[in-house]
């Protein structure tokens, strides 16, 4: 698609949105919009809490500000943004295709698995693991948040996909195979080697039928065009993008074409748009420098690990990196560039195809749209735009609930 | 070595311990000996509790009793039986040799690793995990019990060892090669098929390398005799027998004989007495019969998992399994069996190179050592037998702990 009619399309959207923005600071909008959020029951599908989990001294039950220290989400700020669920990802960067590789990402995947299984327990009056749609509709009746499990990237359960029935024995629901390099699976939207696999490999293939036996959702963010027309020709149930965008508002390959939006909508499918500001608004690639610098900040404030870096270090870190965003031109997207990706995929495919993951801790998070105690603001917008409450639900958190509940049913694990 | 000399050695050592035994009803000696008991740190260096743990329902926090449940260790029975602490054991039976048994072993072992874990999280107050002996002095101190992880059969890491890493950083600290079938990596002490390797296989030897790079202890329970000598050859820190017995007081392929003692205790190694009645008295194979009427009592009592039975019914199937024994003319060792090859060891290697694994919910228990409660017996009899505190307190848990020490110190991963 010319650039040229991605960003008109994107301009067009950012203009309607400034308008509906105006309206709703009519007195009363606020805490219909606020006590409908909180009937709701709402889901991201799709965050990386659990490598702060992972770090020493961390605990997801304290308060945290993204300004200290980057966090997003904790206990405290579910409650302030009503947010119910989510997906915790056991999230591993693309290591090598090599035995050594393998046998990390194993230990890795295991001990991320594990970390988040014992938060849960650790919080276990505020928290509980859910396995099963039932679960979470129980754990949130009883005034708790659900906590599930999904992997990204599944190079942990090993070539021969021996992990898998581990994987999905420790709690894991919704499984993708990729992350942003190709790998033994799947080739990613954004390896600069170009496709591999020009879609999925045979052992993808293989993957994504024992995850259909194991009642796991099959997650398509991350894979390249190609390797999301074989997951959705593949997998006998509907595919979720669990952390995607909307290639129409900006030509990324992370974002999807219309065509690809409306046949994942027509085989049961669903988008969960997402709060990643390069998803978002056209970003250039960092120069060279731009590591070269952050590794002098690192250096300059004495940091080897943000484990063991003091609430000074981390601090400083965080305002020092946006120092650099500003000295190196790096444009932050807004809200408002969030929800212009999230209303322009409802208008296309509707909201029963429509949702939201939104990266956080895992690179998440736009001008007012900063950790999930900004979530009611996604509501108002979703209110002035036209949804109603039957709408909102299925958005927030119906639509992805349906999809683990027809993988689970079309399993053979049950 | 001749039967009538093992059954004459035996008969003497019970006979001296009759006299003990007499000697020690003199007043005072009984609070002398638990006083000793409660001041030296006491580790049990295999016991198979984590299968208890697993079991829905089944609460470790809660007190059990062997004619309710067969359980035989909990916190509340720790407490009574002055246990500080414990090797719970990643025991996994030897399943097919293929690559679905190998996925099956991977989900049980790691599943069952996470249940120790969360056990032990879940009571935080009692219970710790050690993964060094700094962590075990200073869950003690606190007056809490540690809990170390151990593995009975390596099948779990995988024919590729890839699992090693991610067992070692669950928290295993110690790894058996076999259970009572041969496996890739060794040779069983109890396969009919007699030896496949003669000894350890090459991935047996690498798999040896590996846990000595992790700093992990190397376990020879269960290995045969050629596997025996080729671990003790292989491994560069000296080799545990975690739960064995001596063959001079019974000819039964478990049990270690006088010169692979000597030469277990020349190269640093320790043997911890098992307290497993099979080891300890002649036992007659179980007849095929035995397997039907086990069947028919399990059908009666309307039984299908030990996880769903209610109490009644476990306490029907305890009375009835004992019922059988009684029928089929079995066995059952009592403490004084135990006493007997616990002393002829001390005897032969000196006091560095003996301890305590009872197998307790592995089959272990004899009459008069029921469950953990018991313990404070043992060390009554150590003193009867004139060993002095420091002798019982490298007994109890020096010498496993000085095999953890040496085991960390050669180890690359610290």
């Amino acid at each position: 698609m010319p650039l040229m009619t991605t960003a008109n399309l994107r301009l067009m959207a950012v203009a309607m949105l400034a308008f509906a923005t105006s309206v709703s600071a009519a007195p009363g909008g606020g805490d219909a919009a606020a006590a409908m959020h909180r009937r709701v029951l709402t889901i991201d599908s799709h965050v990386d809490t659990p490598t702060f989990v992972l770090r020493k001294g961390w605990d997801i039950g304290e308060r945290h500000r993204p300004q200290d220290d980057f966090s997003q989400l904790d206990i405290p700020r579910m409650e302030d943004g009503g947010l119910d669920a989510a997906f915790f990802a056991v999230y591993l960067d693309q290591g090598p295709l090599t035995p050594e590789g393998y046998e990390r990402a194993h230990q890795r995947g295991i001990m991320k698995a594990v970390a988040i299984r014992e938060a849960v327990l650790k919080h276990g009056d505020e928290l509980d693991l859910a396995l099963t749609v039932e679960d979470a509709h129980r754990i949130v009746a009883s005034g708790r948040h659900a906590i599930f499990m999904s992997m990204e990237n599944a190079y942990p359960v090993g070539r021969d996909l021996s992990l898998l029935p581990a994987f999905h024995a420790l709690g894991v629901r919704m499984i993708g195979l990729v992350h942003e390099q190709n790998n033994d699976f799947a080739d990613s939207a954004t390896d600069d080697a170009g496709p591999k696999w020009h879609g999925l490999s045979d052992a993808g293939r293989e993957l994504v039928r024992r995850a259909n036996d194991l009642g796991m959702v099959v997650d398509g963010s991350h894979a390249s065009d190609e390797a999301l027309d074989d997951l959705i020709a593949t997998s006998r149930t509907p595919v979720i993008l669990s952390h995607s965008g909307v290639r129409a508002l900006l030509d990324h390959p992370r974002n999807l074409d219309d065509a690809r939006l409306e046949r994942l909508a027509a085989s049961g499918g669903v988008i969960q748009i997402e709060a990643y500001s390069p998803y978002l608004v056209a970003t250039p690639r960092d120069p060279p420098e731009r590591a070269d610098a952050e590794d002098s900040l690192l250096k300059k404030l004495g940091i080897t690990s943000l484990g063991e870096a003091t609430p000074g270090q981390k601090r400083a870190l965080v305002a020092g990196v946006r120092a650099l965003d500003q000295r190196f031109g790096k444009p932050r997207a807004g809200i408002d560039d969030f929800v212009a990706q999230l209303l322009y995929a409802l208008r296309r495919v509707g909201p029963d195809h429509v949702g939201i993951g939104s990266d956080f801790d895992g690179g998440g998070g736009v001008a007012g749209l900063e950790d999930v105690s900004d979530y009611p603001e996604i509501t108002r917008r979703l209110i002035l735009a036209g949804y109603d409450e039957s709408d909102i639900a299925k958005i927030w958190g119906g639509n992805v609930l349906r999809l683990v509940e027809r993988a689970q049913a079309a399993g053979k694990s049950r």
